[in-house]
């Protein structure tokens, strides 16, 4: 991974659709046609992020659920990211 | 349960209208239309929230009446959730 | 009481318009449609609420005026209540 | 008296135009409708309020000028006030 | 003078015109009809104000120069005098 | 210089255009028509600033650029200085 | 370099199309017609910034990602630099 994220920010990868049928989670309503479920590639440091104690709950490999329209999209080595805050990830599914 | 909120958020479940005919609560006026009695399903673990401590206290099998159009909603193995922070819980119902 | 109101939040019970007429009070202007005197029926414990020491200043029992459009109405077993934040008591009425 | 304020509110009674052209004040403009001098009738107790410690600087007897548009205004006994929080109050009256 | 600031108020008294060219400073642009040069008449006790710690640096008798919009005005014995907070004061000239 | 501001708040003068040209620093864009920098004629204390420390970082005589729309245009004895907090101030030119 | 930034804000150079493809990154969606690659040039001293402790997380010669809109350009004996806060830093490039 060449992307290394500040503060309390994670950098996750969008899960195909397939292995979403998989895991048996899909998003409904407004949310159907933008999947939120992704996968942890990178965790920032955590620590102090404006003048707050933050503590990363999530590691490389989680599989999570995030806002919609959270975060920024980028494409590193031809395949595409999203880095967000950790307080836009809802939950680890498991 | 395999969605496991992060911070102060919890996983709740809409009870089905019959359930709430028996414990006899309904909402009143624009409420009427969205159901807001649920059932705990989830709960993260507290702790530092954007730097305020929050301390959990619903549990998993509350029945809890919440903000209308608070949180995500979520389908896991078919079934609906909905991931709300702790603060959108207006009260348990007993 | 049925309903427990979590952190800082209170449940009331809007008084008839005879019940006000004795207490001999009444809301003035844009408000006089809404009646703003209430029973407190429930007492959250309030604590650590949003990173905050809140202590609560109203018990059960008390009559109350309160914020117009403050809160939200839930109907428990026929009868109607209203939910909000203590903050959003401006009196008590003695 | 028969309201009694929370936290660092406070409740004044408007003053009559007469009492106001004996005391020489008067608001100037867009405020010339609306009189801002009052009496404070009663005084919250103060304390932790939203987590800040707050010290009440008016007591009851107080000639006020408060902010056009702050408080809630009510009728007591056929008596009409003002409740507002200490914070709009700008300047006591010696 | 009659009025006596609460918190971090301060009331001010705008010179007059032809003080101001005197002093030698005038406002520019859209300022210019409305004068921000003033006296300071009247300092309240500074102290905790909304939970924060506020050293008055202003003293009766100071020329200072303050935002447009700031405050609001009054009028006692006859003069005409504007309350505003010390954070709307931007300077003391000297 | 007639002109101390208070508490985190900067005096600057806008550079000449000629001066500017000298350093070689010029802003692009929408900011071309207003130029952003100046400088820095009077410091303000710092200190306890809406209850928070401030550290003064700047100095007088100091070149520093400016954030576009911030601080109050004033003239002093015939010149033009603009008062504006030194977080308004994005970094200094040596 | 000639700029020095304060408190939190670092100076950064947008990188060349070119590098950016040597990098292997690019932007993807609205963000493509303007390029969110770049590199640290210099950093603020971070310390207490609006009253919070701020830990600088970037050095000079730090490949970085930031977010669109953010900062403000400025030009330099002919160059254009970006000045932002490193809050508005999302990651950096290894």
């Amino acid at each position: 991974m060449k992307v290394r994220p500040l503060g309390d920010r994670v950098v996750i990868k969008k899960l195909e659709a397939e292995e979403k049928t998989k895991s048996g989670i899909v998003l409904t309503g407004a949310a159907k046609e933008r999947p939120q479920e992704a996968e942890v590639v990178a965790v920032g440091p955590g620590g102090m992020v404006e003048g707050k104690e933050v503590k990363m709950e999530v590691k490389v490999g989680d599989k999570v659920l995030y806002s919609k329209y959270a975060g920024t999209e980028v494409k590193v080595d031809g395949e595409e990211y999203t880095i967000l805050k950790q307080d836009d990830i809802l939950a680890v599914v498991e």
